[in-house]
């Protein structure tokens, strides 16, 4: 057993945060930095980021704060961008196309080796060095090929049945756009992105703020 | 002052999921759902989803349930989402592209009324109902139109730029896609899209997995 396995879910989200700050100091040309620092650049409490990093270790020395590469790295290290990962799309419409063409995954080594759709007006295409292919491929190519991650950009009505048709091609890590919850088993993790949720909470807030203001 | 205003924002985060799952009761034509039923659903337990509820008023009675309607038009005016907004998006790249054609938000009335962009390539075109205009324009038109919420997806360097802008001509909810956490006034409400930290989440527990495996 690793240690990491007890590590809770808001700390392992926190992390990619503290990354990216950690970048952008590594920009600014600093070489140390402290909890409190971080603390001013994330909006976490310093006990929180401190609590945090102990879990992994610590990495910082009381009164000394940390080395910012030494953090970055090894922060690096735990989330697994020093590895390279083999991605497909299912689902090449606007958000596939668009997850596709990012470039914002600059930090690790993210390939997007090809897209799956059913749509023939799609199939054929190119998205960056990435072929869109038909649909019906998908079981036989993901027999050859080494799938790291999927992503799921189809519409909902569909998703659960990709899921599991990828689940039983041996895909365990799965990033899913579709609106809806996938029941899998315990293997395989999913991490949704649910726009319409980060939305609605946005629309709520908005309505907060303009009640405020007529009162 | 407003009750909701004490609400955690870890609460608010789990209304629009309740909503999508109340949607999907309805589907099913059912009429009655109890907090055991909707913590199947959603994996929330169900002390943890009567407290939620119980925020807001309650809705259910004690051994009768909630009723399934009622309960969703509750949370839907309480998201504001019985109301309708306008939209622009800044940044007319592939996520902005992908945001303007996404048809996942029929929940709510949402309006893309316009995107703003500096590619030449791009100014002209029409995304469904929604011209791209020039980027140069932008105050001008939030000078006339009357905009509840902008979108930002632009590179990040450009990120906070953009959103001093709006907020300077009075927009006060941003939807942020670009990777970088904008540092703005209180009176305004961001929600964060970070694509990256998810996938970086994802990774983690991919290489957790496989750690397991191995041992």
């Amino acid at each position: 057993m690793n240690n990491n396995d007890k590590i809770s879910p808001a700390v392992i989200r926190r992390l990619p945060k503290y990354y990216r700050y950690l970048g952008e100091l590594t920009k600014m040309g600093l070489n140390k930095t402290s909890s409190r620092e971080l603390s001013e650049m994330t909006g976490f409490s310093a006990s929180q980021i401190r609590q945090d990093l102990n879990n992994f270790g610590g990495f910082g020395q009381q009164g000394f704060g940390y080395d910012v590469e030494n953090l970055r790295n090894e922060i690096a290290r735990i989330l697994g961008l020093d590895k390279k990962y083999k991605i497909i799309i299912i689902g090449a419409g606007n958000i596939g196309q668009a997850i596709a063409n990012y470039t914002g995954f600059y930090e690790a080594d993210y390939e997007v080796v090809a897209l799956f759709d059913k749509n023939p007006k799609l199939i054929g295409m190119s998205m960056r060095n990435a072929l869109i292919k038909d649909i019906d491929e998908l079981e036989e190519f993901l027999n050859v090929e080494n799938i790291d991650i999927a992503v799921i950009c189809t519409p909902k009505s569909v998703s659960q049945q990709v899921a599991e048709q990828l689940v039983q091609c041996g895909i365990r890590a799965i990033w899913n756009f579709a609106p809806k919850d996938l029941k899998m088993p315990d293997y395989v993790h999913v991490e949704n992105v649910h726009l319409n949720e980060s939305l609605f909470s946005l629309t709520y807030y908005y309505n907060q703020m303009n009640k405020k203001k007529s009162e």
